[in-house]
């Protein structure tokens, strides 16, 4: 009988399995791999952004769904975490998260009894998005009929002029409209902000339009006395958080309003979609580069060569199943043969996945290239949100390729 | 308080939880909902498909990965289930199967390891695939180190000159490898069959011929007095498994071979890819016509219209980590308002979803359409095997819309 004790659920465990090698055949693959030095260098890069601009953090917790990471998000000095189901902020809430924004609307009976069920704790603060009357009415109906107050936030959507929208009120017709279901509901409502997402919109002359009447739409709302605290204006996903920084830094500075920027991805990074998001932040914003080294990508996939059937393509024990498949294919980063090789080396650089099914990858190669069946090759990935919610366990590693901790999801 | 009991994953829980009813607000939205009619169906209709062909059946478990499911299927009258992976075989052991094929190859140490401590339990049967001799030394070595005899199956790949490949040996001298390296690994390796996947192949005529040479080639290994005892030829995914069966049948009848078929995806069904796969089936088979009814789509994910930004847009509170999307987008099937409905009717043909972010699906309607934010949509999908494996729980319910049995799946 083998030593190793591993889950069921794809990934290994159970927690407390520390002290793994990655390299001595400990460990199944594929494997989820996060490296310990770049998820820390990535927490204080990001503070360290935030900070600058004297902003607030609630980092997407959609992306990771793994408690241990927000518990480390908060440590390295988030406000809150922002979720974007009712599922997502009972974890978060069940995992001590005591501020969640729920940057989405909330519908459904057993998905609104779900987050007014987290109200019964007063240390328990709870946020989320309204943008239309029946979206109020069903909110306030159900708070009213349990005798709770919810705090809400107005979602602001492109203006019909702009290209691209998603959820939110359009324009100051739809606006008045949710302020006048507000004003029905008062007491089991409470409006306390502004919320928007940047990320539907093409360009950075639109995003900035785009926050800058979200800015305006807060300061009129503060002046019109629709508040009763200071308000929150939350906006920002992981590619243009640089931009509502910049357009929002000035409100934030009259301490008129909280602002809360909501990237999720800059914890893991990638080197596909955010590092090329990343690249344009570092081009565009003044104090991005200032921090030293740049986001890094930390979360890697580590697969097995299962099987060589032509000169020209490896087939990896890894699929659709394994990795984000819809920004791009997941990129060889690094190759180990285990009783030849010390350590990973860099993969060549022309190596390719050119396709993927559900539990293979197609890795093109050249003819005549150094490969075998069994050699391990890590990728990295792009898009993180749709690579961690394929894993019930990620693996946390040192820089010597030892486990340190093994984390749950809870997608 | 709600006497809402929901579990933190994803889904609705804990077993049993008979009774919810899916129109009545007791289930959190998004959910993964399979007809217990239609599963019983189509569990039925396939069983009569094999006995007609006297064929085996060992449906691929990775589609569903729900034990639960694995014990209807076996139920139903299947040989054993197939997996895909270790942590896959794992998890079919662990819950009772006790006739496991891993239609892969099994690489990376612990993954063997895995499968290996699996036959401590004499009754447990496990056969997975080589396709190389450096795949046959590592578990030949695994075995040996273990005093372990494993059964194996060498994989065919179509040849060189055909259209589409992924694992397997391409010609006579891949196959010779492979078979002088099982000739060192006596005693711990057994060759136990012969397995194909014809699914990577493009049209009815070179999957005829690749069928055929399987069928051969386990012919001239019988006549070699390659196996023990009866050897098992095993091959078929869910879209070609009617050609597969005429092409093995006769073989199947001399008694000489244990055909084994591995569709997966029969169970669920869909009306997507398979819908389309399956009406092929139907023209071109003279069997699969006679059951009465054909195959239907039993999954479908419930999910709630969040917003209406716009008279032509709903956006609905379902998105890519909720449904496939890789092989068309899923599809509106009921629409069903609480407060007006009876039960749900069908949704307008019109509707389409014309994109999806993680979170969120965009539903393309007309302007006019009686759509308000709460409605609840069901929606058929394309591709079970990349649904499934968004859920960790799957509703089963009555055509009564209650909720018969919440089952769990082990990704």
């Amino acid at each position: 009988m083998s030593d190793h004790h591993f889950e069921l659920d794809k990934g290994v465990g159970p927690a407390g399995q520390a002290g793994w090698n990655l390299l001595a055949g400990e460990v199944p693959f594929p494997a989820a791999v996060l490296s310990e030095s770049r998820i820390a260098h990535n927490l204080g890069w990001m503070r360290a952004f935030i900070e600058t601009y004297r902003l607030h953090l609630a980092p997407h917790g959609k992306t990771t769904m793994a408690p241990r990471l927000f518990q480390r998000q908060i440590e390295a000095g988030a406000w809150g975490i922002t979720v974007a189901t009712s599922q997502q902020a009972r974890v978060a809430a069940a995992h001590g998260v005591r501020r969640i924004l729920i940057a989405n609307q909330v519908v459904g009976d057993a998905n609104i009894a779900a987050i007014l069920d987290l109200l019964a704790d007063p240390e328990q603060q709870v946020l989320c998005i309204v943008d239309s009357p029946d979206c109020v009415a069903m909110l306030g109906q159900a708070c009213q009929a349990r005798g709770v107050t919810l705090d809400v936030l107005i979602e602001l959507a492109p203006e019909p002029d702009q290209p691209g929208y998603r959820t939110g009120v359009r324009d100051e017709a739809g606006l008045a409209k949710v302020l006048a279901a507000l004003d029905q509901w008062q007491g089991s409502l409470r409006l306390a902000g502004v919320e928007f997402y940047e990320g539907v919109l093409p360009d950075e002359a639109q995003i900035r339009r785009f926050v800058r009447r979200a800015v305006a739409v807060t300061e009129r709302l503060i002046g019109e006395g629709r508040f009763e605290g200071t308000p929150i204006l939350s906006g920002a996903g992981s590619a243009w958080y640089d931009v509502v920084a910049e357009e929002t830094a000035e409100l934030a500075k009259t301490g008129r309003a909280q602002i809360v920027l909501r990237p999720g991805c800059y914890i893991s990074h990638d080197d596909g979609l955010y590092r090329i998001a990343q690249e344009q932040i570092l081009k565009r914003n003044p104090v991005a580069p200032t921090f030293g080294e740049a986001l890094q990508p930390a979360l890697r996939i580590w697969a097995v060569v299962q099987s060589l059937p032509d000169p020209a393509r490896a087939v990896v024990a890894m699929g659709k199943r394994d990795v984000a498949f819809d920004a791009g294919m997941p990129r060889p980063a690094t190759l180990f043969r285990k009783g030849r090789d010390e350590k990973p080396a860099a993969a060549p650089t022309h190596w390719e996945v050119t396709g993927m099914m559900d539990q293979h990858a197609y890795l093109t190669i050249a003819p005549g290239d150094d490969i075998a069946v069994g050699d391990i090759i890590a990728f990295d990935i792009s898009h993180p949100c749709l690579t961690f919610d394929k894993w019930r366990k990620l693996l946390v590693v040192g820089d010597d390729y030892r486990c340190i901790e093994v984390i749950d999801t809870f997608f």
